[in-house]
């Protein structure tokens, strides 16, 4: 796309458009894209990976403050070939140096989410944009901070919320765009996953093998748990609400408007430590604050209702419990199943399966094969690919920082409705009323 | 039973008990069960179709406005070779006659909806047992109103809800009662039914051909939708939360303490019109108030949560969304789907199939080829069953006038709860405290 033509449809974009006003920086004028990427743990080696993939992209620096960590992302660089990165290491405010010292366009930032604000705020503040693992922040006023810094420094903001792009998800949305469902009514998604080991480990290996977490614990049990300690709500929401926000575009001609959640007791992590580790392991005295189950109900400006459910204290298979239902039918992820008036039996299912196929994405008939063997699925292949093409090309992130603060304020709009006796809560608006005009710019071809 | 035992034993069941004081009217002296039928639509035939099969019951009278609906219920009565009851009819009003002039010990109550309320409110006045289809009243005070009638007459209220009864919710039910689950922790129901055939006909069959309502409709369409037209919020919860009262104990140490609901856009009935009908009928003209998907959380005071789905505008296939969840594993209906720790693969589901048949309910193995044939799959035997059983042993009726007051006002709280901004309301307990200490008498037998 040529500069003139970018400029003109970015012109009518609205929101995505608004946090790249004048001081828009564009790409490395070598056309190729430099990166730095901070945290180098699971989940940042595998967004290295996929960074590392690319022959347009350069991953010039790395940053962590585990040896094992950097050890291990190393080794993807030798695998893939690249030149061996500038390492910033040694203590956890490390990465200030990187963004002062290296000339790259971006980070990636997959650290625990109590260092997603600050360190994207500073990413801004350095002048790169911002690529991020999911949770913006811990408070509502932290989100409206990411949101204005953006908006001060021309940076963009991409929360790399990897279920926008998985398989079936990117099929519904082609079929709520060609109306197979009707008008939009209810939409349903959630995050329903054991992580009890994850939450817990041995402190070697990632997943189970014991009951530690916090200090004595491994990868994510080192951070991830505390917050099901401290905090009661839906701790998680952006698997479930990033691909509804696309089909129900928000921030372009809709909006959230309020939410309310319910928390069920806590049991599950308790119930596990006793059985795993013993009554008497110290952390059978732990208290954990989050509610095994948390239910949460959105409105949106268009009249839309969209269901959260966050579960992943107790045992139970993995599924975020999609379904997207309009005047015309639904589809629902669990029973594999869809109904369209006119097309199924009346009040009869039919396997989703040839629908799903059908309306296969452009995206995956694109890139299908180039996903093979990326992370959960495929989907984390699409959203490296979207942020790194975005930015390499100077156009705004097809997730955008007012989408990225909608998803991931539901967090703590969450808590302060359970701790508020399940009352409903106004939902901020981000955009300061431009989602009225803006654009979807989504996955509206098949180039990322 | 003898009646010694029966009174030690109702001394001993607390809420149950409760409003069968010094009051109590027993049984018929001649061993007989004697009752009346007020209603005697698509409903009612079905529940005098049930009564006049036992051989311990006497329908002596019933009661209806409409000719058509009478002369099909006494070709029942022909059918089944039982004598012609006395009928009652000319006016609304005429069921007090009825019940002013029969010697009955009960009446079975299947008329619209509002008319549950003075119906059964007149009937313990006169002295019967009132067992009656869902929904008790309209308003939070009119639930009041029917508990403290209860109480002051000493006759019992019980609402005939029927999927208390279904075969795979009793099994999941003795499921719970055995542990498979662990502690509950999170329970979902719902009513989600296609009923735009049901609230809309020509006039002359009961379901579809049509776009009429009101004065121009036929049964279920001459009063159902209205409520649809005046009414925003859970209006068919019973089917749900029965079934998941009775597994989460309510009035038995539970008692629900606090409901929020929310409301999508109402689209669903008024394009069936449009699309049926044509723009130019003037149904098109009328505004449906209710949302087609209501969505309501409740909480427990032993920290349960529960999600209700009601969702009848809209083109989809039947589903009540059963889904029971606790520490140990859950069984969801919609996919057929059981997870239970230890048992099976870790964060894999299982068909639940086997699970069902083996912890399939006393009752359905004693009963289940008398519920053949009987109507919503058998179901419906078993509750018209428990209810005359009940009051021919002048024992508590399973399901109380607490459990039935719980499950139907939960309409009215929705009502408030979406007119009010989705906040959230406090759960009248109409058992005054006795849930504390009530004890659980549903389905503890093959009896009834």
């Amino acid at each position: 796309m040529k500069r003139s033509t970018f400029l003109k449809m970015t012109a009518l974009t609205g929101t995505a458009f608004s946090v790249m006003p004048s001081k828009v920086v564009f790409g490395n004028p070598s056309g190729r894209l430099r990166i730095g990427i901070i945290g180098t743990g699971m989940r940042g080696q595998e967004l290295l990976r996929l960074s590392l993939q690319r022959d347009d992209t350069d991953v010039t620096s790395i940053c962590d403050i585990q040896q094992v960590m950097l050890d291990d992302a190393l080794q993807l660089f030798q695998k893939a070939g690249k030149p061996k990165p500038a390492i910033y290491t040694g203590n956890q405010y490390v990465y200030k140096e990187l963004l002062e010292k290296e000339d790259i366009d971006a980070v990636i930032i997959a650290t625990p989410w109590e260092w997603h604000y600050p360190m994207a705020m500073d990413a801004m503040d350095a002048g790169k944009h911002v690529g991020c693992e999911v949770m913006m922040g811990t408070t509502v006023q932290e989100h409206w901070d990411i949101v204005k810094k953006s908006q001060s420094t021309g940076k963009q903001y991409m929360m790399l919320e990897n279920v926008c792009y998985r398989r079936d998800v990117m099929a519904a949305l082609q079929m709520v765009r060609q109306g197979i469902f009707g008008e939009l009514v209810h939409l349903q998604g959630g995050y329903q996953h054991d992580l009890r080991e994850v939450k817990f480990n041995d402190g070697k290996q990632p997943y189970g093998g014991g009951v530690e977490f916090g200090e004595k614990g491994f990868s994510e049990a080192q951070w991830r748990t505390q917050h099901s300690v401290d905090r009661n709500g839906d701790l998680y929401p952006t698997h479930g609400i990033g691909p509804l926000s696309k089909m129900l575009d928000i921030h372009a001609g809709n909006r959230f408007t309020s939410l309310v959640s319910m928390a069920s007791k806590s049991r599950g992590l308790h119930e596990y430590i006793v059985k795993t580790g013993g009554e008497t392991h110290p952390n059978a005295k732990v208290n954990f604050k989050l509610g095994d189950v948390v239910t949460t109900m959105i409105s949106t400006a268009n009249g839309e209702t969209v269901l959260l459910q966050h579960d992943t204290s107790l045992p139970r298979p993995y599924s975020l419990g999609f379904r997207v239902q309009g005047t015309k039918g639904l589809w629902m992820d669990i029973n594999k199943s869809i109904h369209v008036e006119g097309v199924s039996q009346p009040h009869r299912w039919e396997e989703a399966k040839n629908w799903l196929t059908q309306f296969d994405h452009p995206l995956w008939q694109k890139y299908g094969s180039d996903a093979q063997g990326a992370g959960h699925g495929g989907m984390d292949f699409f959203v490296v690919h979207a942020f790194l093409e975005a930015i390499k090309r100077s156009e705004p992130t097809p997730i955008s920082v007012y989408d990225s603060a909608a998803w991931s304020v539901i967090t703590p709009l969450s808590e302060w409705s359970v701790a508020n006796n399940n009352n409903s809560i106004a939902f901020p608006d981000f955009t300061n009323g431009e989602w009225k005009t803006g654009k979807q710019i989504f996955a509206n071809s098949d180039d990322y």
